[in-house]
């Protein structure tokens, strides 16, 4: 059995956002046992899971990689669409665009402290396109 | 086909460790063709895939993610828990939260060299949990 | 329903290399609705997923990838295989040995903007293996 739908997001500013609650009420039903995958359809934002609690852990990840990946580095050659641009490539590939989550009793089988991050690495806000993917 | 368990590995400190024997030691019968995916349930350990022969390679990601990811870095906010805390977040991001690996002729599809890491970034020992998904 | 190819890649050199059109080549008749898996077989490679038209994307990745994991780190311990053979581990293990891709209207559901990267760390070129596992 294979379910899947596409949605599109509120938008969302740059930064690390929650968006477990969001992907979880577009499953209207989820199986009993099988897995979920959620793709990213843009090369500019990303997916991760990390803490749901402390909103400091957000704001950490924004600064860190904001460090890893600076915006001032003078070898991009890759410079017309801003100087956002080139490091959200780079961050996306980092954090990667696809999460596959186990589903166990009905429910996204997630650890106590894992959330759905949505990661937009633009200055601007977008509305990004997932595709949810769901087999038992 | 699907078939899942959830289990708990014996403990382990911090560093990169080899866990494809104790994996496959809990998957009694692999499908002829099939993929597998591993899951954690935590937000300071992660999964990766890298050399399994080696140790001297293991030894190095642990200093080059310290190198990228510093402790005494005086932007956190995300304090309370200790140092090693908020870097073991980012890091469980950047290496990921799960893998998915094929199965043929009744085993991992491994290459010669790949070995499942687990990666604890925490300074005290843990015992992770994780979901094993097969399907066929 | 599962379909499982393993695939030699034709030599690449060092660098990140555009291979939607090889792996769809490979891929004679797609189902309706799925998932498919890319696997490389590599600790020294890595697949991921980023901008499909502009070559200085591909130019950037390699500098900025080069500047976060530099070869002249003295911390190496394992350099017997030559100055770029701990950061390809290193890059491979933080860009990902696999992809997980919808498929929809029997065919890969990736954005406008999306291609399938080959990251090749080493400097002399190599024929890589990838397993493709389709799900529907």
């Amino acid at each position: 059995m294979i379910q899947q739908k596409e949605i599109t997001l509120p938008a969302f500013g740059r930064g690390y956002h929650i968006i477990t609650g969001i992907i979880e009420e577009h499953l209207s039903e989820l199986p009993e046992t099988g897995i979920m995958n959620v793709f990213i359809k843009h090369t500019s934002a990303a997916l991760t899971i990390n803490e749901n609690a402390d909103p400091s852990v957000r704001d950490d990840f924004e600064s860190t990689l904001n460090d890893l990946v600076p915006e001032d580095n003078r070898r991009y050659t890759h410079t017309m669409e801003g100087s956002d641009d080139m490091p959200a490539h780079i961050k996306s590939s980092l954090l990667g665009p696809s999460l596959t989550i186990p589903i166990t009793g009905g429910q996204l089988n997630l650890g106590t402290w894992q959330g759905i991050f949505l990661c937009e690495f633009r200055n601007h806000q977008h509305r990004r396109k997932l595709v949810l993917t769901i087999y038992a």
